[in-house]
């Protein structure tokens, strides 16, 4: 297992984490500057702060910083997805040259909203399945890895109806079938494995083996669970903060073969958006060393 | 599958459920009035609230009404447990004729109060193992099964470690070994199914089939998820104002052998707890009819 402890080589920025500075939008141009002075080597950008600066921009920044992507979020909704946007999101993944674009693949169409077209879990399930494929040929051509994140089960309504590793890893050997012995650039789709959504699965260390033994690998994302904790989707806790084993989960992802970033994806409304970007890149980057 | 939409007699209320009325507390007495009151002909009682009206006297007025139980709220949480509660829980079934007691099993120590001892959920799992064993001799031998209750994801951290129905169900076959052909009153340790807590899963419909194999289903829970759901314990819906799919879970259910109660359990601060408890009863009647 890599040594975290001296420093953050391995360090990526979800920029969700910083999309906030003293509760007021920060510009992604901003954060990264912010990433490139302190030493960040690698970042995740969400697709609306790109459109929000444009993507040529973002683009030109990135490489003039010399940063790497470890993700692209995110690709999917896919029950309500209109083809054009994925797209589109794919498009954006190759031009900012990430490598997977990460999705949530969405759930029962219009919960979001608040109110549901239907309850029928097992068709979106079923529609979801049939999207990723028809995105896969597309990503496969484009050589653009796909990389299904499953959610926590409290998110299976309204975000993503894929919400357990052994899930996700029963869709990508469906859709995307290579023989184990295959190199992993030929691999189209994967998986992200974020200790959030994932650290209550009792299957979680056997299913991150099977993941691991098929290349599938894509992206381990961190942040904690907090208890209490007060908001279904803004109340992700800073790495040392919760209760989640972080570097055990993050012991079994190395021993599987990932080698990447780790990236560090917390939403927060109440807490660390409130707070000055900078002070949160620095608490990112301390606990990094002695929490994950 | 049988016809609910006639009468409610398979309707059981769980005493959570009308524990407030207009925001203030119910007596249990109160409660079980009010069922007698509405021809509903089962409860599952908490501890707490017979407490609050002493056990003798319960149990005296649920006879006087000819009240049945559905199961007993709860024993469990063992990692911080102590014998003599989890004996007087038992106790406290037998005296009230409980069909089951219900464990919610408990998790990370001292997480509930905000602050976890540790975070190995593994060890966790392993005390909570060893804890339902050591209590399992006690409840066969007073011939009252132990129905443990996979809760949701969500409360892995700080209420039940425990959180699918197929790791309930191992747990089951490790500790209660009979072989398949049993008589089911031999059964010392089953589950109990939440719609709430296991509606997500996509594992649910084979590990209901396997439960009733086994002649494991000992209770069957019902309430709604809520879009948006606003807090993690108290914002559960009432049946039909969700995205659950109850009738097909119901369908499982009892295509696996199950023919008790459906038993109605909603906590819900910001709602059903403020607004007049006989208004709650009939509106589970009137969606244990339509949407259960």
């Amino acid at each position: 297992m890599r040594d975290f402890s001296q420093d953050h080589r391995w360090l990526s920025l979800n920029t969700a984490t910083i999309r906030k500075s003293r509760g007021q939008d920060l510009p992604l141009t901003s954060i990264l500057d912010a990433c490139a002075e302190r030493g960040i080597r690698a970042i995740s950008p969400w697709r609306d702060q790109v459109h929000a600066v444009g993507l040529a921009e973002v683009s030109r920044r990135i490489q003039a910083h010399g940063l790497e992507l470890s993700g692209y979020c995110r690709g999917g909704m896919f029950p309500a997805a209109d083809a054009q946007g994925l797209q589109a999101a794919l498009d954006e993944a190759c031009e900012l040259n990430a490598p997977c674009l990460v999705l949530v693949v969405g759930a029962l169409p219009g919960a979001l909203q608040g109110q549901a077209a239907h309850k029928d879990l097992a068709l979106a399930r079923t529609q979801v399945r049939d999207g990723i494929a028809a995105l896969l040929e597309d990503a496969r051509a484009r050589r653009m890895p796909l990389a299904i994140e499953p959610l926590h089960p409290m998110y299976a309504a309204d975000r993503a109806c894929i919400n357990t590793l052994a899930q996700a890893l029963d869709v990508c050997e469906l859709l995307d079938p290579l023989p184990p012995g295959a190199p992993r650039a030929a691999r189209a789709l994967g998986v992200a494995v974020d200790v959030y959504h994932t650290w209550w699965d009792p299957k979680l260390a056997e299913q991150i083996a099977r993941a691991g033994q098929q290349d599938r690998l894509l992206a381990f994302h961190v942040c904690d669970w907090l208890t209490p904790t007060t908001d279904l989707l803004n109340d992700r806790g800073m790495m040392g903060d919760g209760v989640i084993d972080i570097p055990r989960i993050r012991g079994w992802v190395e021993d599987a073969g990932f080698a990447g970033y780790s990236e560090v994806e917390i939403f927060s409304s109440g807490n660390w958006w409130q707070r000055d970007g900078d002070e949160v890149l620095r608490t990112c980057i301390d606990r990094h060393r002695s929490s994950v």
